[in-house]
């Protein structure tokens, strides 16, 4: 394998794939909001009207011209009349004379008049029970009585007064209309992956269909005179296609639309045929060899013959999936993996991955949550060889010597786990099954000590 | 609000919550293991038949009777005819006998009388060109020219033969049938999340069907008179309904079916009677008040009547989402959330999607991914209060003094990420749009200082 001569690291290989990549020119389509989790916009999203829409209360209290409480303090209350309550979702139609205030609960409309609010913590009812009752359906105000949720009859009573000890300024415990959000302003802007806040913003907004990428087709080639469809009952020397499964998964998961194209078995016009109709009817290929090393050769030839510029990567100095081949052509990425499930699956992670992110839009350094845990024991690596582990994560047991402060390990969390490697001697998807996690050894170590801290990519 | 004078934390509550409810009894359904991604597995899983299903070379190489090659080094080695070449997903039919070998592929069935594989780097052709060719249709073996694929015709050349410079124990390099899974062992537990890795296994043993937990349905009931549906424009003091999108887009995220009860006004009856229409047709409810405190009173009291043993929290030691309210209604959780569409989404966080995993099925103590940043400000907060601060994470500027090593960042990572909090003086929806997550200043902290490392929760 003399591609194999001069081994790059999986970071120099995966940014010359990118790179040769041309600029993704993302398809849209618009689908109703409610649909949208964990799509990406393709479109940014602008405010159709300013957030909040009108002036509103901040606090539970009392509207009030501010001008009226300058001054005021403890040993020396402003007192205001209470003209009426303002009704949560409807236009007040209190006219806010000077000396007169109005009961407001968070989220009311602020009254014309009025320019501030004084909080009920600094406001007290002057020789009356208590007013701070929940909001009535309508003005003139009535003081809530226990048997009355709503209060819909007008009060006969004197017009109550309220003793307030602290001034506030105009504006005060008031949301002024765009304060959150102006109108015209981009709230969301394009390449963002819709999650539960941002569907709830464009619901805020009566933004209820929104412009999202279409997600890129990924066509799925396995192949390997030895594989056949799960469906079938394997005879002696066959086994089930496992690759075509779990990259379908993992193409879903990142929001790419896999497409199948079966089994194809080790022939390398039949291989060319079907990979050249994949290459027209998607936005990426990736095609998995049979586990033999001459059948990644005729995946390599295959691939050579797809188009221009071809390969760029054949060999990725990394465990598992050294042979692991990366083209473009036409314009488009062309990704052999090798034929073991593990290293077809943590390779398609490595590469995979950042194409279907690159064709949605997204941007390349973005925050990637994992898990850090205390390696159980010693696992070494060679240098310049990018090690991807595969690790169950433990708790340590009660009856353990407690160690000292976890070095490394965020205080704020619930507490530190154990990652132990499981090594497998055919590298079966089942060692993928049993694992939480891959630990990347990088290229520059040669290997972790066992009570180091690492960091766990959760699968 | 007498209910806030003993405030539990939220892990306090948390567990007297889960503690509260009856163990889950997840009903199951069969789905296609294709369309299985993300759910949970309802009944463990048994492998159908061993694997690998026949004994199985790992390596390419020769298969041998080890026998043959004992005492075999580079200065003595050992000398074997070869007979064949193991056809790739076929039996093969070579009976190898004393002093014989036949070229094997990795993943090739062994031949039934040969015990072990001599790795083609301790082999040599004898006299003769490469025999390390790709695999061939069919035995006898015929060594691959650069013009023919495929073997196809029989050899009329004499015998050849190799020279096998390391000798091999019975076994090696041999995958015996069921060394890497027993036929009928549990290959995946009931309450596994399906992850690409456990597509592919259920795939690789023909288990094409998969019984899964059914989506807990989770009622959801927004209230508020201010309140109405996104479609609607609204009127002067009118918002839109953001809570419930939020939290149908958590729920579908963590695993639930969302069932949208709508708007309810702040009026008790009409409130108690959705709130039991979705008690018993759900598996767990979720009601967010009205904006104002008095709102906030009314969905307390619908809960309080909505079954045994009722309200057990009621206010939560947090920032944001103090009024939160938990109980348990005929064996079913009720959480009550502040109207405020980041308190609702935060508590729900806390709150909602526990329950969701317990009735799930999950376990509770999960390996859960974050992320860890450097915070750029102070963040004060009250001792005893457990605040979640929404941040933006940022690259450090390149061209600020690079600090010392970065304490508690893991070495393998990306490079570090700088965490700056948002605040918002109205806690809009749009402040968690901005963010890309949170982070949990814990309860015996009086808050984090700027430089600190802090753990965040990616939304």
């Amino acid at each position: 394998m003399p591609e194999f001569l001069h081994l790059q690291t999986p970071d120099e290989a995966r940014s010359l794939l990118l790179r040769s990549l041309p600029d993704p020119q993302p398809a849209a389509e618009t689908i109703d909001t409610t649909l949208a989790l964990g799509r990406v916009t393709a479109l940014p999203v602008e405010a159709p009207h300013p957030l909040p829409a009108f002036d509103r209360s901040a606090m539970d209290g009392y509207a009030v011209h501010a001008a009226d409480t300058f001054g005021a303090s403890e040993s020396l209350p402003a007192y205001l009349k209470v003209v009426g309550e303002v009704s949560m979702g409807a236009q007040p139609d209190i006219d806010l004379h000077p000396g007169e205030a109005a009961l407001i609960h968070t989220g009311g409309m602020l009254p014309a008049s009025a320019d501030a609010v004084v909080m009920l913590e600094y406001t007290q009812m002057v020789g009356r029970g208590d007013l701070h009752g929940r909001p009535g359906a309508g003005t003139p105000f009535v003081p809530r009585t226990p048997a009355a949720h709503r209060c819909e009859t007008a009060s006969p009573a004197p017009t109550p007064e309220i003793e307030i000890s602290r001034a506030v300024a105009e504006g005060e415990n008031v949301l002024r209309i765009g304060e959150d959000v102006r109108q015209g302003q981009v709230v969301i802007p394009a390449g963002m992956c819709v999650r539960p806040a941002e569907v709830g913003g464009l619901m805020a907004l009566g933004v209820t269909q929104v412009a999202v990428v279409k997600r890129p087709r990924v066509g799925l080639i396995s192949s390997g005179d030895e594989v056949v469809q799960p469906e079938q009952t394997p005879r002696p020397g066959q086994v089930r296609d496992v690759n075509s499964y779990t990259l379908s998964a993992l193409v879903t998961k990142t929001g790419g639309e896999p497409v199948l194209y079966g089994i194809v078995p080790d022939d390398l016009e039949t291989m060319q045929q079907v990979a050249r109709r994949a290459l027209s009817e998607c936005d990426l290929v990736v095609i998995t060899a049979g586990s033999s090393a001459s059948a990644r050769d005729m995946t390599a030839d295959a691939i050579r013959s797809m188009g221009k510029p071809g390969v760029l990567v054949h060999g990725v100095n990394i465990r598992p999936g050294k042979p692991t081949i990366l083209a473009v052509c036409e314009g488009k990425a062309v990704i052999g993996l090798p034929g073991n499930p593990v290293s077809a699956l943590v390779i398609a992670g490595l590469f995979v991955v950042p194409v279907i992110e690159k064709l949605l839009g997204l941007p390349a350094d973005r925050p990637r949550p994992s898990l850090l845990a205390r390696l159980t024991i010693n696992v070494p690596s060679q240098a310049g060889r990018e090690d991807w582990v595969a690790v169950r994560l433990l708790r340590p047991s009660p009856l353990a010597p407690s160690r000292s402060t976890p070095v490394g390990l965020p205080s704020s969390g619930e507490g530190e786990w154990l990652a132990e490697p499981i090594f497998s001697k055919s590298n079966l998807i089942f060692s993928l099954v049993a694992a939480d996690g891959l630990v990347r050894i990088p290229p520059d170590a040669n290997g972790v000590s066992a009570g180091e801290v690492v960091e766990v990519v959760l699968m």
